[in-house]
């Protein structure tokens, strides 16, 4: 299912709306910088009930871009892109996604309108104008903080990769989503190792499939999530997990 | 190319090895953690040859883990895996990686031991015990801080999501790893913007296509990066990219 961003005033009965994140550039795969736009996302989409379902980080090679953006539009409703739309010969997201879509890549008026606004327009050079170059279809995300073109086609938003005017599109870019039914999550601790607990876990699982649980290994400790859309549910079900510990750790004295 | 890890004392003629990290977890997607092992296996990676050229992360589902596997293991030397190797029923990594490999899931007798060995022959429960079962085709992945199973199934290296374990598991990894010609780095910074820069660090890019070049804006300045495995080569381009940057400070006066 293709969700379209001008149908947002619909709230769709599906209650599973996805998401995937397409980061963009040679400096995160070589760790010269630490990407901070997936965690953001993924709380602000959780948010809003959309499910973050996956995340391919590639390099600035326009083939591997136009193949998994291609691969992701196709299996999620929405795609997010982050990095690689400023005026340096190494940005070739926009360029990347227009040949995704079979567009036509040309200057947008509207986009050069916005750095003219931005820098004077004396001061807009052939490299900043190649910012407002974009696919034909592009509808722009405007944002309060930035004059970089961040752009929507069909349901894919492409976006900066610098954090701060990432999610100042961010905030452009909800008025365009269709919301799903928020997931609720309730995290419970205990003292117990995940294998003291792993059986009887498992079992509350197979009792409830349609709550997702999941165990996380800390220091000394161990985290036990929940999470589902209804939050009366997780509450009891978390409850429920919690009197199985407090069994548990009974029976071990 | 498929490298495999039992020819590891073989120095390839070929510079550029590559390698894919698949992080999996529902935690990372939903924001509940931060994945911090993908910067780094990135920079661990460099210091050895080895070009970390795709990411992608997936939640703990199977038939997603066994998609992305198949297609990162087919595209690049080596995938390394982090997350879902442990006792709970959301630990499906090692399961999921012996589908993608057609293999048999069966108990490593060899893994069982270091469990008994670490917890106690009557602490191994049947929790732990699940953590023993492997692809038939696994070489254990020994390490020093855990008895958490690790391994390799041909150019896979299957890894624990926890960064302490993670890191030592990648120490035992390396001996198993056919390093390439390094690639090495150097950044120089400009208070001009990035457009101001853009055309020359354009054509300098044309000049010399076998070193990769990215710009990155920051508070006030702009970063420049000169990648590529002859260090004497990027610093002499590195170099003559910032008289480029003096002249047109210059001129801008």
């Amino acid at each position: 299912m293709q969700i379209h961003p001008s149908n947002s005033n619909q709230i769709l009965p599906n209650s599973f709306i996805s998401a995937a994140l397409l980061i963009i550039g040679d400096e995160i795969l070589s760790g010269r910088t630490e990407d901070k736009n997936l965690n953001f996302l993924a709380k602000s989409l959780n948010e809003i009930g959309i499910n973050l379902k996956e995340v391919q980080i590639v390099g600035d090679v326009e083939s591997q871009i136009i193949e998994s953006l291609n691969n992701l539009r196709a299996k999620y409703n929405y795609v997010f892109t982050s990095g690689g739309i400023g005026p340096t010969h190494d940005d070739i997201t926009s360029l990347s996604v227009s040949k995704a879509f079979n567009d036509v890549f040309e200057k947008n008026l509207e986009a050069e309108q916005i750095l003219f606004n931005h820098y004077g327009k004396e001061n807009v050079n052939e490299a900043r104008l190649k910012m407002a170059f974009l696919p034909r279809k592009a509808k722009l995300l405007e944002n309060s903080i930035s004059s970089a073109p961040g752009f929507i086609v069909e349901n894919v938003f492409v976006m900066a990769g610098v954090p701060k005017i990432f999610q100042a599109m961010f905030e452009a870019a909800k008025k365009h989503l269709i919301s799903g039914n928020k997931t609720y999550s309730i995290e419970i601790k205990t003292f117990l190792t995940e294998s003291a607990i792993a059986k009887e876990f498992a079992n509350l699982q197979q009792k409830y499939p349609q709550i997702a649980m999941g165990s996380y290994p800390g220091i000394g400790q161990t985290s036990l999530v929940f999470r589902g859309i209804n939050y009366e549910e997780i509450e009891t079900v978390s409850k429920e997990m919690n009197n199985i510990i407090l069994k548990i750790e009974v029976n071990k004295k």
